[in-house]
Order: structure tokens, then sequence, then C-alpha cells
């Protein structure tokens, strides 16, 4: 029956799809006692390289000093100890790895190993570092600010709107009015996705801020659906001029000079 | 030094951070046999209410039946299956299971165990569909086409510029310029991050492009530092206008009609 057991945990451990080390810190050096086929295939080496040797081999160039520093402080005082780092494989390609290590006391033999689990997340983390970029390029490109006349800009939309986009947008606008020289701002909102009465309010805060600065706000590409529904909210801030589409607010601004 | 052995994998496997489950063919419906600690806590059953139990009580009524027949078949024919299929918890919350199975043949006992691994990947497969969506809005909201004047529509481009919104924008223009009434496109590059003669090149493509439609491209934003690197390119396809900024580029094509 024990032999049993050892050999089926043996091989749930060679199949676990992750790196699992043992370690003897009761020997010299904290050595390699076992490590699995997923350590074998995360980082190339084969047991006969490892097996009696301590794991900072995997450590290199980029391999933080104070992720090493809170290992070896973890291991000095038999604590666990979770963190990602950058390793190396034998062939010499780094990788980001979530490690943990477990203290693990043994009452039989009276003594503790360390059970180190070793992940691979580098393309989990590049996904996240991707992700960040975008999100942070769309804030960006969401609010192109095109000047078309002496007298009046045009801020066309595209695409869904969130209330981050729109914080950004209220940000780049009133640092971009700040030294403007044109009196009227057409705001097109005919290339967003979807507009709803909440939509349409938001950007009658913005010609609020924008007349604080002394400009006037202008809405061009909004539905005749769209407009019966705002109605209500465009006579209480009455000044909001609303147009079809960009020319015929721009003619509109023409006929007033 | 079996019994070190056995309990050091057992605690080994009770740290992977992952599920394991052992399941035992040979007994009725291919019951659980050893569930480790990580399996308790990604479900929420405890030892107790599992072992003796087949595994299908993790499926659900979003659980696909193509995957739980795929696994069936591995299971009968004793294959080894890796797949992602969406389970339950104990308290019904749905996650995103990565499951592998692999068959393995214990020579002593001459018959054959399931070693299941289980792993949560649902925040993994979150962020990549965020991601994937968030790269479709980019190539969307990147392309704005605002008509301006009865006889100009401009392109105000932002952020950085990759050949793959390059292609979807011409893709976009191309569609919009087959009905539209404009005889003059302006391309502005002024919210460019980076600008260089490939880039100016890829806009002369368009340029051309625009021509066989019978549409004029004028350039705006393009530095005078920048202006001297392209002139060579400008040369070759003379046709093309460059101007400092939209409101020139529009008071040019007012001064011609």
């Amino acid at each position: 029956m024990l032999t049993k057991k050892q050999t089926l945990f043996e091989e749930a451990i060679n199949h676990t799809r992750v790196g699992v080390t043992i370690t003897d810190p009761s020997e010299k050096d904290n050595p390699i006692i076992f490590a699995n086929d997923g350590f074998h295939q995360l980082t190339g080496y084969t047991s006969e390289e490892i097996i009696g040797k301590n794991c900072r081999f995997l450590q290199g160039k980029k391999t933080s000093k104070e992720s090493v520093n809170q290992i070896r402080s973890a291991l000095e005082n038999t604590e666990r100890v979770e963190l990602q780092l950058f390793n190396y494989k034998k062939d010499g390609t780094g990788f980001w790895n979530e490690l943990s290590i477990d203290p693990v006391w043994i009452e039989e033999e009276q003594k503790t190993y360390f059970i180190g689990i070793q992940k691979d997340v580098t393309q989990e983390k590049e996904k996240t570092q991707m992700l960040e970029k975008t999100l942070h390029e769309i804030d960006t490109i969401s609010t192109p600010i095109v000047p078309v006349t002496d007298n009046a800009l045009v801020l066309p939309l595209i695409g869904n709107f969130t209330d981050k986009r729109f914080d950004s947008m209220s940000t780049r606008l009133s640092l971009y009015l700040e030294s403007a020289e044109e009196d009227y701002i057409i705001i097109d909102l005919s290339g967003l996705y979807e507009m709803d009465t909440y939509v349409v309010s938001r950007f009658f805060q913005i010609s609020q801020l924008a007349s604080l600065m002394g400009k006037e706000t202008i809405l061009s590409g909004i539905s005749p659906n769209l407009a019966l529904k705002t109605a209500g909210i465009v006579d209480t801030v009455n000044k909001i001029h609303t147009f079809a589409n960009v020319k015929s607010a721009l003619k509109f601004i023409n006929s007033l000079s």
C-alpha cells in the first residue's frame, strides 16, 4: 500500500505541469534532493545536472537582488515566501518565475524540508503589460483635437465612451483650452457606437467646463431620435447648439462672424 | 526511507498551488481516491464530500457538452487529454478550468490510475479577451473621418502608427470614399508620436489610393525638419501638397474654389 501511494504521488507530482523541487536545509548549502518533470521541462536541466546543487543556478544578470535577498531571508527564518522573479533556463533564455517556497516539518525525521513550486508566468506578464499599454493608448488617441478654422476646433469621437475615457478627455481638453485662441468647440458624436442620455449629459458637463474658460461648445452628430430624448436636458442648459454634422456646425459659426 | 518520501511527496502535492486529483477507473464510475489541498481551495469541497465520487460534480449549466464528451472519450480509450472547460465551485461560482488528465500505469498493481490537474485560468482568459477587444477598438477609433466642409474631410491621426492600424485605416477610408462627395482629404499627422520617412511614405500610398478614386490628398502637421527629410519622396509624387496645420490646408482649398 505504501509503495502504491509513493509511486502514485511521485507520478502525480510529475504530471502537475508546474516545477516542483525539494531541498534539504540540513545538508550543506541547502541542495536539491528532488526535482520533477515539470522542473526539467521548464528549465531544461536534467536531474543529474541539479541534484545536490543549490537552486541559485537559475539566477542571472537580470535577477533582482532584492528578490534573492527576500528568498534568503525567508529560508533563514524557515518562513514561507511567494514572489515573482526573473530566472534563466539552461539555454540562457530568461523567464518570469512565480515561485513559492514552503518549509515542511516531517515528524518522523524531526526535520524540515523546503518545497519549491515554479510557474512560468512570462506570457501572462507580457499580456498584462500589453493590456495596460493599450488601454493607455486608447485614452490618448480617443481625444483628437483638430483646429479647423481660426475660430473653431473639432473633437471627433469614435468607439465606446467610458467614464475613464471621459475623464481623460476632460483633462486633455482643458489643458488645450488654456492657450487656445478658438472660441468654438464642435464635439462630433456621430462616430460613437452607443449614445444615450447619460453620455449626452456628460458632454453637457464638458460644455460647462469650456464655458468657464470663455469657449462655446456645439454638439454635432446627434440623431433626431436622441435629440428628442435629450430635449429635457438641452432645455436646462439652453445655450448649447446642436447640429446634424460638423459641416452644418461650421456653417453656423461662419454665419456669426 | 519510503515513509519519508511518501510524506514528502504528499506534502509537495499539497503545496503545488494547482488542483491534483487521482481517480481509480477499476472501481465503479471512476471515483476520486485522492484530492490535494489545491483542489479543495480551488473548488471549495472538502475531502469527505468528494472522495468516492466521480468528478462530474464540477460540471454545470455552462459546461460545454463537447468538452465533456472529449474527456469521456479520452478516459474510455485510456488516453491523455488537456483542455479548458467551464466548471463550478461548491458555492456555485463558475470558473475556467485548464484541465489535464493523464493515465498512469502502476506496475506493482498491474493497473491504471488517472491523474487530473486543475488550474483556474479565469483571470487569464478574461485578460486575453479584454486585450483582443481593446486592440480591435484601437483599430476602429484610430481612424476618425471628419467631413468639415462640403469639399473637404479631415483624418486627424493620434498615437503610434503600426502597419496594422495603417491597413485598417486604408480599408475604412476607401469604403468611405466610394460614396463621398468631398474632393479633398486632409490627413493631419500632428498628433502622431513618431514620424519618420517610412510613415510618411505609407501616407503617400494612401494618397495614390485616393487619387484613383478621384480625390486629392493633402498632408498637414509635418514638421519642417521632417519636410526636409521627406523632400525626396515628395518630389517623386509631386502632386501632394503639405501644410503646417489643418487650418492652412483648409484655407488653401477655399482659395481654389
